[in-house]
């Protein structure tokens, strides 16, 4: 199964694809999308629209996996966050790709075992599960992080024999 | 100058076109679009997002004006209104519109002189402004306020012989 990660924001959003094949997992591709600031809000959700959108034709994901909210954040932040993730939700449904959303601690948590885990460790586990040279780097890397998430629940509702995801 | 004029939400979206001329304005369309709550969330910002598309595509309006954020409500609330206000803009921007934002103070002002009206006083002047039979209601007739609040901006900046807008 081809599981597209999605890091979304209206600065940089992270785009990640991976292959889930049993217990093996690869990297197919691993994108940092930097959004111009010089652009109008308009103009960023679009940028973001479109890259995901070009990402679903690139790699045909059979699912997308989305960060969901940290909601004690600054709230012009959450906001900001909620508009980029409308843009990557309208791109998968438009595309009929299933939506997955994960909280950043249950992603850390499928990621290094820790629901704590720092930036540094989740990107060394998502090097060492990927088997990359390098650790990648930026939203990129917590796009590939909340992909092998959705990997791993996928392959334990499976192993277990019943369905208990249930799409956004 | 035609104007869309959109009044966002998940539960329901307002969707008001007028067409303003001199000090003239008049209704062209309204519409409260109900969005269906067993929809998936992407399958709602999806409705919305087409919607906006087809009144886009129907009205042929030069310009859109939302309604901005209301930052002290229910954060929830707050987020699920900035999702559906990405659709909005990603519709104009993608269909190639200036887009304008009104807080609801600004919004009520503009209509009926009071920043702090109730919906019942929005409606009436909405009704006495378009010269309609009768009060719109609901979204729709929000939707046609902040309209309204942006012919009145636009007028008024056209009469100061400047260019005082800028979009979003």
């Amino acid at each position: 199964m081809r599981i597209l990660g999605i890091d979304p924001g209206t600065h940089f959003t992270g785009i990640g694809v991976i292959e889930v094949s049993g217990n093996a997992c690869r990297m197919i591709s691993c994108e940092t999308v930097a959004v111009p600031g010089k652009l109008s809000l308009p103009e960023k959700l679009d940028r973001i629209y479109r890259a995901i959108l070009s990402a679903i034709r690139e790699h045909n994901p059979d699912q997308m996996a989305l960060e969901g909210f940290l909601f004690g954040k600054d709230i012009r932040a959450v906001v900001r966050m909620g508009e980029a993730r409308a843009c990557a939700m309208l791109a998968a449904v438009q595309a009929g790709i299933g939506i997955f959303e994960y909280t950043p601690t249950r992603i850390k948590q499928a990621v290094t075992g820790n629901g704590r885990a720092s930036k540094e460790q989740i990107q060394h586990m998502v090097k060492v599960l990927l088997g990359l040279k390098a650790a990648p780097q930026g939203d990129g890397a917590d796009a590939l992080a909340v992909a092998i998430c959705h990997g791993h629940e996928h392959r334990r509702t499976e192993m277990l024999g019943r369905k208990v995801l249930s799409p956004v």
